[in-house]
């Protein structure tokens, strides 16, 4: 283990070292702390970049995931220079900057830049959804007959140019899959081994279709760092890499949290203003409807307000605590079904005790309302009607949180959806109704 | 690649085939997929559990998460084949088991249970807090003096019990960490190589005491699969797999969306009854606290809903609005925090942008309001008063929403905990006092 370098040590170095010095010292360096350089200190990144060799420009473009900004990069160097960089990018990297690009022509002179080779892979994964296993997937791997011993493998793999990450594919002459290696097998295996013994057959793949939320769930499941992909004749198609599944991981976890928290899923901390108010600005309108149509059941119940004001200082409370409850239940449920843990075996289980919770909270809850309730307003009746009307919203409001994200889940749509939205709208009215009704029934022992 | 068998027939397979047939299949079957079987079937899961051989069970209990069920599924079988079996299980899987146990007595006993050096590596474990990375490593990974050429490192490794994980750690002979060398490099090297030419000697490493989510993010970042923990004087402790980074991500991300959603972080899908009560009642009760401050806002200006009734109409969407502003806030900001993406640099211009957010939507929000308010109570000064109270509001909404969490975080508590409480209580309060207060100052034109 070696000293670290501290930023600021490692970009003086590039800037003012000696060239051999940078190369011997780079090769032991992760591309992505020369990436924390460049974020840092935008103004002298195109010093920074000049003065790095092409691999290593190639490795700190592999390693970022804004395209914008590796186009800006890229267009610091010569056409010929940005060949050469581009020779170092791994395929599926190109293909995301190449699909960020919107204009038909751009792409298409993008795509001259690079090798004859690398174009046909790259115009292939172009040709798959950017949000399934061949849009995640790289081209870049290394597949093997198995037809001789770990001896002969080993010197074969010594000649080859690409490097092998992992594990080894076994193909058929047809480039049908047919199994894997680990590399750690070759290594604990004695020379003479034939291949064939140490190849697993029962090879998981995905298909190039499947969605890339669902890959994430296969690797997490068997714990893969690296799984093929085959097409539906189980052709290799090509690798994906742990990497990009944590990716794809942290992507699907943001979106889902921002639903819930009200927020197109496009947004993040570093949107522009434009972007973050276009995802903003629908779910606000979005919630002003489903407030307008909560206060519409206040306004019918004005006539009650106006002979009992006090209605109006209680009534949030039981609406409030009706949306905190629902939003838990909606929380633990949404959750759930992304992480695959509610399916039909335990749905009734779920569903029954988020029922039985709904009471037991609002009981308790209840409880307390009614005693406050009784001493704010002087008169035990307000105690009964706030008491009643909680505990009826309770249980609205967890069968709310169930069932919304759960039918959503059956259409389709991401449960993540429901959000404030549906379920607070529904224990906000509900909670209105409830309260402001009661009080209109028992009107007599209110005043 | 060969047919994959359903869970059906395997399940088959297993109760009825026979002894060597079984063990041939199992090779080449990933334990998660057992793990299924017992799950759906646990009725079942003794006789299951009894064909088969130890390494499988042993596979089986280090793929399972839940220590209660990995103890009951020991208990059916004899201490003498429960050693057995403990001897193929990984020992960061033990060391969890033997945490789950509260009683001392229950642990020594669970302890006795290893090999003698099992039983070391596993008590040296158990020293570590089990949210760092001493509690999230193991101790089983292959470390080399790398004095040798690759040919001489093959030949030792074809001789040791011990699996290499895709990377080989070069250490001292005093065990302190000098470099790492990955498989790939040696088998694509010539056999003459030195190894201390393919060794990186710019190995980054983690100290035994570093925070689960430190480790995490040092993983993503870097694109690990695999990282050493050493201790203040960079001995080699264990290894941290990808795998266990994954179940700590999807950990924290579980606490930070159950602490958003309002309830405590320790609930999941399957919590029971009892245990769902004690995360969620001390909420409700927190939530209760708050609704009551926010409502004895309104309170004080019940004379002024007696005069004007439909203020107690219109008053829910002035503050239901910028609750639902602050929680957008929120959620950026608190995502941003847990990714470490919002750092002293960008927090300016974050602040800056949602207060321009909140000027923004409060202008679109507050123009619609008060055209609403107009209509509804067919006196402009209603829009008047409403407009201003959610403009204001709105701008109070992204603020709490960014400063609620931000100065959590300094004060080195969860962010997520800012959730519904703080912002929203805050939202409530101030868009009470602001529409109420302004329509007492306006009355006049009001009545």
């Amino acid at each position: 283990m070696i000293k670290q370098m501290t930023p600021e040590e490692l970009k003086n170095l590039i800037l003012h070292g000696n060239k051999e010095i940078i190369k011997e010292v780079l090769e032991n360096i992760h591309p992505a702390d020369i990436l924390d350089i460049l974020h840092e200190d935008e103004d002298s990144s195109k010093e920074i970049l000049e003065h790095l060799p092409n691999e290593v420009i190639g490795d700190i473009l592999d390693e970022e995931d804004d395209e914008e900004l590796i186009l800006e990069w890229l267009n610091l160097f010569s056409k010929y220079k940005q060949k050469q960089i581009l020779d170092e990018v791994s395929h599926d990297v190109i293909t995301d900057i190449i699909g960020s690009l919107e204009d038909e022509d751009e792409k298409n002179a993008f795509l001259e830049l690079l090798e004859d080779d690398d174009k046909e892979d790259v115009k292939q994964l172009l040709k798959y959804n950017p949000e399934t296993a061949g849009g995640i997937m790289t081209t870049e791997y290394l597949d093997i007959h198995a037809k001789n011993t770990v001896k002969e493998t080993l010197l074969f793999l010594q000649t080859t140019d690409e490097e092998p990450r992992h594990y080894l594919y076994v193909v058929d002459k047809d480039n049908i899959l047919k199994g894997v290696v680990s590399l750690g097998d070759i290594v604990t295996s004695s020379f003479d081994t034939p291949m064939m013994d140490i190849t697993n057959q029962n090879v998981k793949a995905v298909y190039y279709y499947q969605d890339q939320e669902e890959v994430a769930k296969v690797f997490s499941k068997y714990g893969y760092i690296l799984m093929p992909v085959i097409d539906e004749q189980h052709h290799l198609l090509g690798v994906i890499d742990i990497d990009d599944v944590m990716d794809v991981i942290e992507e699907e976890t943001t979106e889902d949290m921002n639903l819930l928290g009200g927020v197109g899923s496009e947004e993040r901390l570093d949107s522009t203003l434009t972007e973050s108010f276009k995802n903003r600005i629908p779910w606000l309108i979005v919630n002003l409807f489903t407030a307008i149509m909560a206060s519409s059941v206040v306004s019918v119940f004005e006539g009650t307000i106006a002979k009992v004001v006090a209605l109006a200082t209680i009534s949030p409370i039981i609406t409030g605590m009706g949306g905190n409850a629902g939003t838990q239940t909606l929380t633990i449920v949404v959750r759930g079904l992304s992480l695959g843990e509610l399916d039909k075996e335990n749905a009734r289980k779920v569903l029954l005790k988020e029922i039985g919770l709904g009471i037991l909270n609002g009981v308790i809850i209840g409880a307390l309302v009614s005693l406050g309730a009784w001493f704010f307003a002087g008169n035990p009746w307000f105690g009964v009607v706030a008491g009643l009307a909680m505990i009826c919203n309770m249980v609205i409001a967890t069968l709310a949180g169930y069932f919304v994200p759960v039918i959503l889940d059956r259409l389709h749509v991401d449960p993540a959806l429901a959000s404030g939205v549906f379920v607070t709208t529904f224990t906000d009215m509900f909670g209105f109704f409830a309260f402001l009704g009661l009080a209109t029934i028992l009107m007599t022992h209110l005043i």
